[in-house]
């Protein structure tokens, strides 16, 4: 009996199936940029860890000290990158993490921790 | 007896421990921006696909159609993000891809792929 953890499993795989072409590089590096952005990725662990797994832009104002205006633009940026679900319920709409596009990144973060740790 | 692949055991796990602070946010940030661009993913992915697992500048200019000091600026934003390694060797230095660090981002990209296809 052996169980496989995502470093095991990862390793002998290569990251790249081949050389890739500018297109094939361009919507790759879209999804990076979406989470290049401090502001962005402190977004996305707050409404992880809110108590009904979602929050308004009236909830996200406050604890990053930051505009309305500004923490809208930053919510648009990830629910186009596929990392935010936006429902609109009455006057505002919520923001819930894309469970199965976070988890990867979930995965990268835990190694960069581990790294730095 | 179970096999677990590398998405199945991320499933439960939270992306991020609890919400980040500024400080937590910046490192992470400036590992995202360093792959965050169509240049720098098609360096790393024809970096691992070279013969010898390893290349120098001058093998890089002509696949990207780019000026030698264009490709050395990005390498080293690559090489200081420690996804590349730098060996210098007589006249050039090499650079080969760093494995473990290499493996999480391969993860996300098939999960990229997938979603994609």
């Amino acid at each position: 009996m052996s169980t496989t953890t995502p470093a095991d499993a990862a390793c002998c795989l290569p990251t790249f199936q081949g050389p890739l072409t500018s297109e094939e590089a361009e919507p790759l590096a879209a999804v990076f940029k979406a989470v290049a952005d401090p502001v962005r990725l402190r977004l996305l662990s707050i409404i992880e860890h809110t108590e009904n797994g979602e929050a308004c832009v009236c909830d996200l104002t406050e604890p990053l000290d930051l505009s309305q205006p500004t923490v809208s633009h930053h919510l648009k940026i990830l629910v186009d990158a596929g990392l935010l679900t936006r429902t609109k319920r009455g006057r505002w709409a919520y923001y819930a993490v894309q469970r199965p596009a976070l988890d990867e990144f979930g995965a990268l973060l835990r190694r960069q921790r581990a790294a730095a740790a």
